[in-house]
């Protein structure tokens, strides 16, 4: 690795990405957040972006729907029977609660594993009523609960599939995490070595890579037409393309939860775009009619500002219809309360951030 | 209001502050946070310092120090025969914890007030094994848990000692809020106006200040020998100073609470350096031997970034000797740590960020 090591220039972060978001209080400017985003079209090409968008992202969880890929196009899910919910659990960053925990046990016992096959390490429910009503009943929290519980269930069916043991498949060298490796290398065009991998929170290998080639990499999800050096997908990448995106579409609460962001803008675009949240600031949309895929990542993280990112990215694209807009009005820009519920201040695109990007 | 506002500028934010930490997944950069420190000495000038200091930043919490001069110089804390324990509270983001609840409920008693006189609203306790337990046992948290509530009933004090009603102390035009304005423009030398008035978290009017103005109240609050304009500060703010200092000193678990950083850095220093955090990413500093005042706010708020900040500033600054070194060297460099516990990477300073300061 240190041979291999020296062959990878340093790249130093010069200049500043742009401010895309603020957070004012009363009349001053609070907080300010950077970032960059990547915008690419199906063939390729790259359709907008702000900021540095060659610089290596971890795309963390939002690289889900392309690691669900693996599940599907090697035969595994519709070995087991693979419904789309499950698909849809697998690309998940769930909430936690009943209805989830519930689809993933249920999909484990078919499987005859259970919450001790699950290396995702234990976390509390991230819907905070399903936590407190989890507590106050003197419950304690299980894999079951871990936001990638779904995720790993899928890697789970993965490694069954292919024999051998599934203990360790969150192993960089598994061979389910080779393929998941192999999949986002060939979506994205980006070479995923060594020295961009780390360990992701739930345990499993994170690759970082270019935001514009996640971008890439989704637009080809969206339309699975034109591999990078134009060669083109086998059948079984294209169909595995649709399905994930068909599952997506088709049970957004399965893929977030009650209340959050990726599932009420794919609710309220009707499944015309998917999303998909990571961790430290990170988002993935598909739009599979438009055949976009759109990356970003906020600098230093924070989630309330991706969010927002992403729902300006939407309206910015024309991908938001009125009754959209209007579903997404606060997630646009909102007010910003504190904790008696008093409005002290506003959290709202930055300049023009978001203008001009077509 | 609008009149006045014609004769602001508005401050473009045009440069980017310098990147301050970094958090390093595997062997990839992930998340940087850039801010801006000010450092200055007791005799007004200013010591070290990165990034804009001159642009406004709201203070928050960590004006609580400079706010608590007003309960001590106007006679209300003797009046009512406040310990050094109460001042400490006075100054405090608690983490609710049983300690604090328990003391802030005994302060109002003694002034025949009660949990429904605090305007502060209702916060679960910040210590989660306290949020927790209140949670468990099927209790709900109430006013006295709000982190403020020290700081509140502090406000009530003063209320009461100047006569007329309690009720609305946290609102601006109060006689409360107009002598903690009053306070922190003497300190700081900077005009508190309008148009730089918003509303905290816990509902008291904030004035952004610049980052500089705010560093130099602090120098003064540790070494009050000289007031803007090399006039001389009044026995009783300098005794007010003084007392605050002490109090803090003598009382860290009581500024914070359990675990967290401002209560162990200002045990390490054994009180030569006083810590007070204010949310959104600030620090207050107070150096009453070295009399230094420092002050910090990063970009985008995270706390996490703050303490590093906070934490290598110190070191840089010469403040911590060997044994507080040791005590705090997870505050200068921590391993970042997964669900699971895993080391996935480290977060620490970027670069030269806090070298030759002096």
């Amino acid at each position: 690795m240190n041979a291999d090591k020296a062959a990878v220039p340093e790249i130093p972060i010069l200049s500043a990405n742009p401010i895309l978001i603020e957070a004012e209080r009363g009349e001053v400017v609070e907080n300010i957040y950077r970032g960059a985003f990547a915008v690419v079209g199906a063939d390729g090409r790259t359709v907008a972006g702000r900021g540095d968008i060659h610089r290596p992202v971890f795309p963390r969880s939002a690289a889900k729907p392309l690691q669900a890929l693996a599940l599907v196009e090697s035969g595994a899910a519709d070995a087991f029977a693979l419904r789309p919910r499950e698909i849809a659990l697998a690309c998940a960053s769930h909430s936690g609660e009943a209805v989830h925990v519930a689809a993933v046990r249920a999909w484990l016992e078919r499987l005859d594993l259970g919450v001790g096959d699950l290396e995702c390490g234990v976390m509390e429910p991230y819907d905070t009523d399903t936590a407190r009503a989890l507590c106050t009943s003197g419950g304690v929290p299980n894999a079951f609960h871990h936001m990638c519980s779904g995720k790993h269930s899928g890697f789970l069916t993965l490694a069954k599939h292919l024999g051998g043991p599934t203990r360790g498949y969150i192993e960089a060298d598994h061979p389910v995490q080779r393929r998941v490796r192999a999949v986002i290398e060939e979506m994205s065009g980006a070479r995923l070595t060594p020295h961009v991998c780390a360990t992701d929170g739930c345990g499993i290998p994170t690759f970082a890579l270019p935001l514009v080639a996640f971008a890439a990499a989704l637009a080809r999800l969206a339309q699975p037409r034109i591999k990078p050096q134009n060669q083109v997908f086998a059948a079984e990448r294209i169909d595995a393309c649709r399905r994930v995106c068909k599952a997506m579409a088709s049970h957004p609460d399965l893929v977030g939860g009650r209340g959050r962001f990726d599932t009420r803008a794919m609710i309220a675009t009707r499944g015309r775009v998917l999303l998909k949240s990571g961790a430290e600031g990170v988002y993935a949309m598909i739009a599979p009619e438009a055949g976009l895929g759109i990356a970003l990542k906020i600098d230093d993280g924070d989630k309330r500002a991706s969010e927002m990112v992403a729902a300006n990215l939407l309206n910015a694209l024309g991908l938001l219809d009125g009754p959209a807009r209007d579903a997404l009005k606060e997630d646009l820009e909102c007010p910003w309360l504190n904790v008696a519920g008093k409005r002290v201040g506003v959290i709202r695109p930055a300049g023009d951030a978001f203008s001009a990007l077509l």
